[in-house]
């Protein structure tokens, strides 16, 4: 059983971060939380999103599985204004989930979750942290757009740079301490990934969302972040690229 | 002879409605109005426009015929801000229309209308009549795109529903009395339409006018609407797609 | 050595303007002023923009030359807040301009100056003159779109008429001394210009800037107009079409 309301602001958070990641989600539902957890198809970013109950107006739910085409539950999001009230219900005997949004009734069959693999969530310890506005790592990717297929991240105790380097042009944001919330960094590290990967999913993080950015050489990134007054929890992991030399 | 001056708002209106049936339209012109009556290629739908001359700031006219070239229309209005007055006259010797926004002239040639039809509006009576707002109708086609070609309206003497049923998924819109200006409707009555053709008609209705859906069961639908204070009547009727069984 | 300060807005007007001649640019350096002399690869039109230092915020510059690529430059253009300072820094070393908005670096590959030719501006004197508004020239341009390829320009001392004659329709917009600056133009003169480049060049002049149409029957059209506080000078020169009889 899952029948639950919640603002429709808050499911389009989720819902496009989730988008990032995957076409077709999994979502755990226990009685307190919904869990999504999402691999690429090209195993390079992995996403684990905790919605707990208190996300919801309204939560009622039992142990259980439901599995989205996330494609149309956007469509469905798109009738809503962001203030609207969203009411969910699992319909397992016909495999489908309702949607309602005031005088709308949108049924829609859901996706066989029997071949979704659940995602082991690597618990990691990154020692070297940077805490910053989403709107800043927005503006970065920005500015690095169209030089290069990476995005170089590094860091010391004074600076967290942006940056990419292509053939003959380079690009870069390079903030300090004043600019950011903080910076935990003991060392000097530099880290380089995908910027499709790395700009799909700054690009969904709500504007002026405190973001921190976990990551050590050559590792892997580690993005956290909240919504929805710290009831929506997203850990985001993103595979570097390695260089040959 | 034709002559007069009209608010550009005005003017879209009714060009905006009658593109939805034809790419070009023959103007019926009387010394006490302007007739556009127009059927689809597919024969699916009709429209009857009147345009009484009160719609008019001024208006000057013998009985003739206008064949509109729409897009040529269409682009001119484009020109025009919504409160700026449009000047058209009749040139019948050069074959053409000339309109005027302030400083701007254009003179289009005229298409034929020799070889266009006059299609006779069917004079039927439709005893259920469901009243409501332009934004309800729009509302409930956006929540029914993209699950099936076809629409269904049905009708009770509590409620008026539009939902699309596809193969798997399913959409509605569902208001009762409270929500519409008024239910005429005996009994309980249903019938499907093309989804394309209900959503073209409806999207350039002006938001917030009055329209009158008069329906039966496997019936064609008939839409009355009225803009510019009255003083211009809409007609609109849509073939039923009826349901091999 | 080129190092200096700009407002955004400025040099975006700027860039755009080069941008409706050519892909690439050479702009030339001296103490007072930064020049750029284009023609377009068809040779119909020609643009000569003076920017003096007093358009820059700083200026610090000996002789040189800078060889842009425009879509580069336009996309760290999208970068910046109108209200934004930019500041440039040529590095002839590594052959290169450094762009920097607030916390972004940008480094660019410059364009080779050597093949790059120095068109020469005709020194021409044209008798009729014609002042007015940026926006009037844009409506007129907006009303002859879609008629004919050419646009006419025809003047006397009491109208101003941009006209499109196609094959069946016909365009114009058409003021008089009250809706212009002003009309210096003793007889009565037309030409005939390509309406792609007339319409490029001006919808790219800031609106209410004033444009000064200077022309003669069958001669090119020399627009004038100056942004930025008049610190910003362009001459634009395009050829007439010459009707064949």
């Amino acid at each position: 059983m899952f029948k639950a309301i919640i603002k429709a602001e808050t499911l389009k958070s989720v819902i496009y971060v989730v988008s990032t990641v995957v076409d077709e989600a999994k979502m755990t539902i226990t009685p307190d939380m919904v869990r999504i957890k999402a691999i690429d198809p090209a195993h390079i970013a992995m996403l684990d999103v905790s919605v707990k109950k208190e996300a919801f107006n309204t939560y009622e739910a039992d142990e259980g599985e439901i599995g989205l085409d996330l494609e149309k539950v956007k469509a469905v999001l798109k009738l809503a204004d962001s203030s609207d009230d969203i009411f969910l219900e699992h319909d397992p005997e016909q495999c489908r989930l309702i949607m309602r949004i005031g005088n709308i009734t949108r049924r829609m069959s859901l996706v066989d979750t029997s071949n979704m693999s659940d995602p082991k969530v690597p618990e990691i310890n990154i020692a070297n942290r940077i805490a910053l506005s989403a709107d800043l790592l927005k503006k970065g990717i920005k500015a690095c757009e169209s030089i290069s297929d990476y995005i170089l991240i590094d860091a010391d105790p004074e600076r967290f740079t942006l940056s990419c380097q292509g053939d003959t042009d380079y690009a870069s944001m390079s903030v300090g301490t004043a600019d950011v919330i903080s910076i935990d960094v003991p060392g000097s590290i530099k880290s380089m990934y995908s910027l499709e990967y790395f700009s799909n999913i700054v690009k969904v993080i709500p504007d002026k969302t405190e973001v921190a950015v976990c990551l050590d050489n050559n590792f892997p990134v580690k993005l956290l972040f909240s919504i929805a007054e710290d009831n929506i929890n997203v850990v985001y992991f993103l595979a570097p690229r390695i260089e040959n030399e």
